[in-house]
């Protein structure tokens, strides 16, 4: 038995009862575009024009050097994690925006063996395992590398090939389970809660990298027990490109934090300017160097907006989108070799819908040109996601139909390159 | 016998002859104010906000995640880099702009003492003394520390006093001497071919901070033989406020140059997705994440100005206005308890001349009330900057009289709090 096909009528309608439709209106989207890329670079909120011509002429041009103090830019890290704090479910004085995701996850990491190689429990101080997932974004694999190579004391990665084998992993020698809540190309959402009280069980730590999860799906990091965090504010938080990155340091382990990226922006003194090194107190250890005031301050726009509305809204709006787009790939396109990634089950998904197509890389070449963008992974995989800040149930029924119609005439370029940095 | 006294219109019929003084025109300056704070933070191009409009509204605005490829974000780094190393005496390809002067701090002394480490000779391989200064900026202290720490093998901070103690510093247990070329507070300027050729006639390796270089003096890194360096693009660059910093790797050092921020912009093919890390060749292995393209692509803009003029030219200017500054509160603030600290002698100034007054943070409040922008630095020093970019003769007289008028009067607050974050 055939499920009920849904017409675009369908999609229309749900667009008028949709309550977050309305914030649509405060980004700024290209005319004729299809914008299903937010998990990668999400869209520019109109306010951040303002914003940054406040900044560079009021605040840099005029107030010139006394905005450190005046227009608050040296407590800007801490100000903008506290606004970010409860989609996190963190604790204000818990976060800060600083630095990118790779450096952060570099802290984060080096901070949690270095726990761990404190503990009066001499086996436990030996645990020289990190896990993590083959599939992890690379960089984070990368950054452990390097940390493990320097530090030279025997760490290694362990990898899983497949989420069902993480529990197994995390046994009596795993110092750090170091994952990616959701996957970058599959979308996997890990139970956050289940695996951290894993780590625990075994004594280990869980340190979690929340790039496709902060703004995209509810966190609950201090209720599900995660022991450190880090993310990227310039995908579903809207934050601008490359806008600096997040560090979350829960109360109960901020006395133990310490990390090597020891700047004067993490001293407990920075205008002392004494020789030596002291740690501020609370989550300000984690900061290092002197931040890029433009690029930090826009991510205030992009904040405001998530404001306006709930994670548990934009939640319910994001299952609804994906499920859609699922369901309308697979009533239009049935005839085609799409393979659907992401997991169907909703307590799994993050807040996109990836595809393998044999010409996948083609076939997205194709969408974004006729305006529908996403992005292509390798191997083979087309990667949509769904922003409920912007996105209608209209553009879903729309993205699906320029898809059918492609495959339907192979409208692609089967040779076409694979040089796209993206 | 008394030096003749200089007068304003004297100053006046030098800005009259002064070839760099056009460029004042491409800053925004507020009125009413006199500069002399670049140094700390440089004055806004105002090309920056139509740099920044183009970058936010039509970059990521339009163009959204497309513009990684197609308005050159992700080579951002390296183009930038290559725009900046005229300034240094660098070569294409061997500077990118990227990340905070602290992390480039961290990254290059690894390095540098990974190629020590690393050396043929066993007694080279095992230095562990890494020379600096007690005066230097102290977050270079603080990343030398944390990395020290962290390695664990028995790395040490061998601090020198005084310059002129650096030559007898600088043995044959000296694996890397790390020094600010110059100094943040007295604005004494190391001779760095002098420096770098006693590190080698020891088997040591020179590694530069260049914050208060970049743009302020000539400089020759690969004349001088510097072997690593980094520095700000925030200060005398004028970059905007924490602008990307910048790191230096030469051709010759950068087969070895491994660094354990190990990030994906840092690989080799970054978008393969390999779960090893593999360094790129060149001067990419510096890199690290993803960077903030607003606040990175506004540096272009300060270096556009620089492409206008000579290093040459700049330094003849920047002697000029400090021996001019030097000479007018020498003849009209005798009276009062003023210590230079600055170098009298060219090739050990800076572009910036300090001095000591017992209640220097007093002045300096009262001197930033009547629109003379200067900053304080413990202990008791009154830190004058001069950008010659923007920067007249008569604005060093009309500085100078209004700081004899609040001496004169006592009119400054002995009680004043520091409590200033700058």
């Amino acid at each position: 038995m055939k499920a009920t096909m849904i017409s675009r009528q369908d999609c229309l309608a749900r667009d008028q009862d949709d309550a977050l439709a309305p914030l649509r209106a405060q980004f700024d989207l290209p005319a004729g575009v299809i914008y299903l890329d937010g998990n990668s670079l999400g869209a520019r909120p109109k306010a951040a024009m303002a914003r940054a011509q406040q900044v560079i002429a009021a605040e840099w041009g005029t107030d010139l050097i006394r905005s450190w103090n005046s227009n608050g830019w040296f407590d800007l890290p801490k100000r903008l994690g506290n606004l970010l704090s409860p989609l996190l479910g963190a604790l204000d004085g818990e976060v800060v925006i600083t630095d990118t995701t790779s450096v952060n996850l570099f802290k984060a990491l080096a901070a949690a063996l270095r726990m761990q190689a404190a503990h009066a429990d001499p086996a436990r101080a030996a645990r020289r395992i990190i896990v993590s997932e083959r599939s992890n974004f690379p960089t984070d694999l990368y950054m452990a590398q390097g940390l493990a190579q320097w530090l030279d004391r025997g760490y290694q990665l362990r990898l899983v090939e497949d989420p069902a084998d993480l529990a197994q992993a995390i046994d009596g020698d795993c110092a750090v389970a170091m994952l990616t809540h959701v996957n970058y190309r599959s979308g996997y959402q890990h139970d956050m809660a289940a695996v951290s009280a894993r780590c625990h069980a075994q004594g280990a730590l869980a340190l979690w990298d929340l790039a496709h999860s902060a703004g995209a799906v509810p966190l609950d990091l201090n209720g599900d027990g995660a022991d450190l965090a880090v993310g990227c504010t310039y995908k579903y938080l809207n934050g601008g490109p490359g806008a600096p990155a997040f560090i979350w340091v829960p109360k109960q382990h901020q006395a133990a934090f310490r990390q090597p990226l020891s700047g004067w922006w993490g001293h407990g003194a920075p205008f002392a300017m004494e020789p030596s090194f002291v740690p501020a107190d609370g989550i300000a250890r984690a900061l290092c160097g002197t931040q890029p005031i433009v690029s930090l301050a826009l991510v205030e726009c992009g904040l405001d907006i998530f404001a306006q509305t709930s994670m548990a809204a934009i939640r319910a709006k994001s299952l609804a989108l994906t499920d859609l787009f699922i369901a309308l790939v697979e009533q239009r396109c049935a005839s085609h070799p799409l393979g659907l990634v992401t997991p169907r089950e909703h307590a799994r998904r993050g807040s996109q819908a990836s595809f393998t197509h044999p010409h996948g890389y083609a076939v997205m070449q194709a969408l974004i040109a006729r305006g529908v963008i996403g992005d292509y992974r390798e191997p083979a995989i087309m990667r949509f996601g769904f922003t409920p800040l912007y996105t209608s149930f209209a553009d879903v029924w729309d993205a699906v139909e320029i898809l059918r119609e492609i495959l339907d005439t192979q409208a692609y370029d089967v040779d076409a390159r694979r040089d796209a940095v993206t």
